[in-house]
């Protein structure tokens, strides 16, 4: 039987690349899925539909009406939430709690812009921050403001997340007022095409206001306007070339980009092995590295502990890794389902073969047999835990990311060399620090949020309520300086200054008065 | 005699570049002045010292120490300043209102973050917003914070503006806790010298929080690090060269850019000839073409008046620009002094003939005879008015930017295509509206704010109080979208987000109260 060809949803139709297109498989049984094609589309016109129809259409709208278009399109996706389980076992090899990461996390995400958006109701221009006097009295003065740009919002996504890697950039560049293309991941684009094929049949967006291309990315860059946007999450070396590219690099098209993190997690001095801060620690480190088999930008990479806990350490995630079974996420013993596919499979092979080089392999589940796959085909490996006593010498750790369950345990000697440490990371998404006294942990969390975009600080006392490391909340930023792309999503409303212009009114208060705006939130 | 060769102070240590230097000339009488050169420099060894010296101390300064720090160096440069306007109009070739718009548009700067510094107090963490919650009664939270990019600022500066273009970005980046290393454009970098050599003799700063290198930025971009930032005024060509650097596409270096820049005036429909709005737009016109000969990012290029009034305007603005007399700043005859040196003046006479293949010369300055000054060898020029009736099909007038006493005029039929003609400079720093109706006003600055950094309103009741058109006001943002480089500078304490890292702090309410930081106050 020949698969289907997913189409492709631009200037307002449906639309067929030419050619066989890119096939899409099961990363654990190999089935041939769907095909994707981009090939013979208009792009120019694709992306003048959306710029002139969708933006038009979206600037037209209050804050809160477009906060009630992302309400509605929640309602769509929740209608349908059962089709996406499925899409996603089959297309990403996950087991439900892993799909829910990706599924649920984009419902999540989009109800609470839908809630922010709601409080900001009438309002179609923001105030940023209050008017400064520029002579005596007010009588001249400035008031800066934030209004949508005349672009479109391109997001060039990565394969992990299909779902909520959509709709955590969507929701804020639709509340802003921008219009939204997507070109997901190839390999697993089914997911994102069903969701925008739901909230398009269902009717509840503008039309251009969202677009999907499905398969290669080229000619969308050279599709760009100077007031477009670009979201890019993927690897430092594509993010290189699109910050090269004429129309980023010329006409400074404004860029986000969520690169490559060598993320942290960090036991502080003073607790036991076996203390409920070490628990606290193993327990993360461990569920970082299995949850969808360590394919987040956000999972722990690099795990901190004080030296005389190294080897105590070692043995608690070493036994509670052995524990975890790995195979086809449809048999309900399998805890941990498939990486993406056979080459995201040896690159992970490779990446653990380079890291033991400068590492000891302390727990390896690459030699565990599988829950009902083929080993020789499966793109399942199970979880490896590497270490090193020299993390000074072990340069790799700290640069290269190993995107699968794997990590490297580290000793310290004081917090000032585990913050050197973490900092070789040279810029990380997120750090978790662990310990009971507030003192240090804030004062370690300071010292290190210039290298990152979160920290997240886990204490006895929150235990079952923090909301884990590698879970990126909307109500905070994601994103980290240098390697990890320099980039800002989410973090609120925060988000939408992305999508918007900032511009300084300066003027006498009559005009001043007469923007009828409101205060940004933030 | 022969000139002096300036030293770059890096490293702690003024040193001398090797060779014979660039020569800096007058451009009015071509007279040598010194020489420049940064060549043999150890660059990595400059940047390190920055980041760590300079770095380390300002960070352990708090927010009240490092705005007096501000004011110490405006207390040194009050104290020299008649030294710095010799200087000017023997590099610069300006009079001296115009060089006073360099320098004490600087001091200006300096004292008023040095006042805003000052009220951020005991600070040495900003809190970004408040907390949200993450849990039931914020038992586990998300706060938001600034803190200082731990490494160095480099500023590439450009010849326009030897003094501000140092001190405006110095303020803020010194009063955000990071280290300057600043590259003055070749032709004028003497100013920007004296300045940093008496800021350095008087001692006011610590070692490392000021460097500077004159001559060729060869090698600069290659010493970055993943957490130094930099800012680039300049030409779109080289900021694409810089937006293309490694440092910068691969490992996201955060860069701010200000480049090229078709700035609008428009008069809004509903003022006759010779009504107040109509004389304050003809004299803003007329000011802006002439201050600094034009050499402003922020000068009018382009001015809009409604089609009847479109002879009219021609006549006014015309009959104005022959009053300015153009030569030697020295002598007290001339108005306007020279262009920055004669292979400028080649690149405005060359844009003039370039735009003049599209629009019509409505007075020409060209012909008028110098004071004091010799034609043949002096960089200056006279002002040039251009205009077309055709704005729609004269496309250079949008996209070539004359850095010269030059501007074009156009005529409009209605707001909407006024609007239209203006983006279509695809992202301006800047746009003045002239009317005396306070709602359309607000109306056009609102709908012009996503393609300008600012949008100027004059109206009668601020004839003699508004800011101009061309000041950059540090109150207010200073940059734009597009083609003006998309970079945000200024805009009172917003300026600190360039050098700062944002950063999410998820803990308990515990941890959260250990942080003991202040709220930003924007």
């Amino acid at each position: 039987m020949t698969t289907e060809l997913l189409k492709n949803f631009v200037a307002g139709q449906w639309q067929a690349g030419t050619g066989e297109g890119t096939l899409l498989t099961d990363p654990v049984t190999g089935e041939a899925l769907v095909r994707v094609s981009s090939a013979g589309l208009d792009l120019h016109a694709a992306f003048a539909f959306a710029r002139e129809q969708g933006g038009a259409a979206l600037r037209a709208m209050t804050y809160g009406e477009r906060a009630a278009l992302l309400k509605a399109v929640a309602g769509v996706l929740t209608a349908n939430r059962d089709a996406y389980f499925s899409i996603a076992t089959a297309n990403s090899g996950t087991v439900q709690t892993d799909s829910a990461v990706d599924i649920d996390g984009a419902l999540y995400t989009l109800g609470q812009y839908a809630r922010w958006g709601a409080a900001l109701g009438e309002a179609r221009v923001l105030l940023d921050g209050d008017a400064a006097a520029l002579a005596k009295d007010n009588a001249f003065a400035s008031q800066h403001l934030r209004v949508p740009t005349r672009g479109v919002a391109l997001f060039i996504n990565a394969f992990n997340f299909p779902s909520w890697g959509l709709w955590e950039k969507a929701a804020p560049a639709l509340l802003a007022g921008v219009p939204v293309i997507v070109k997901p991941a190839t390999a697993t684009a089914w997911l994102t095409q069903r969701m925008v094929a739901d909230v398009v049949a269902a009717g509840v967006l503008p039309a251009g206001a969202i677009s999907i291309v499905c398969g290669s990315s080229a000619g969308l860059l050279d599709a760009l306007q100077p007031f477009d946007v670009l979201s890019f999450t993927g690897s430092a070396e594509t993010a290189a070339v699109i910050r090269s590219h004429p129309k980023v690099a010329a006409q400074s098209v404004r860029v986000n980009i969520e690169a490559d993190s060598l993320n942290s997690a960090m036991l502080l001095p003073g607790a036991a092995a076996g203390s409920e801060p070490f628990e606290l620690f193993v327990r993360e480190v461990v569920r970082e590295m299995t949850v969808k088999s360590g394919q987040k930008c956000t999972a722990i990479r690099r795990a901190f502990v004080p030296e005389a806990l190294y080897d105590a350490a070692a043995q608690a995630i070493a036994a509670r890794l052995a524990k975890v079974t790995v195979g086809n996420p449809r048999n309900e013993a399998v805890r941990m389902g498939a990486l993406v596919n056979r080459e995201q499979w040896q690159t992970v092979q490779d990446g653990i073969a380079a890291l033991s080089t400068q590492t000891e392999v302390l727990f390896d589940g690459r030699q565990a047999p599988l829950i009902a796959a083929d080993p020789a085909a499966a793109a399942c490996v199970g979880p490896t835990l590497l270490g090193t006593r020299n993390p000074e010498a072990a340069d790799k750790v700290h640069s290269l990311e190993v995107f699968g369950p794997c990590a490297t345990l580290m000793p310290y000697r004081d917090t000032a060399q585990a913050a050197a440490l973490i900092r070789r990371g040279e810029g990380s998404l997120v750090c978790s620090l662990y310990g009971d006294d507030p003192a240090p942990l804030a004062a370690t969390a300071t010292e290190l949020a210039d290298s990152h975009g979160r920290v997240h600080v886990v204490t006895p006392d929150v235990a079952k309520l923090h909301s884990g490391h590698g879970n990126v909340m909307p109500q905070s930023m994601h994103g980290g300086p240098g390697r990890a792309g320099g980039g800002e999503e989410l973090g609120g409303l925060r988000a939408l200054a992305f999508y918007q212009r900032r511009a300084a009114v300066q003027a006498s208060p009559a005009v001043l008065a007469a923007l009828g705006t409101i205060q940004a939130p933030y």
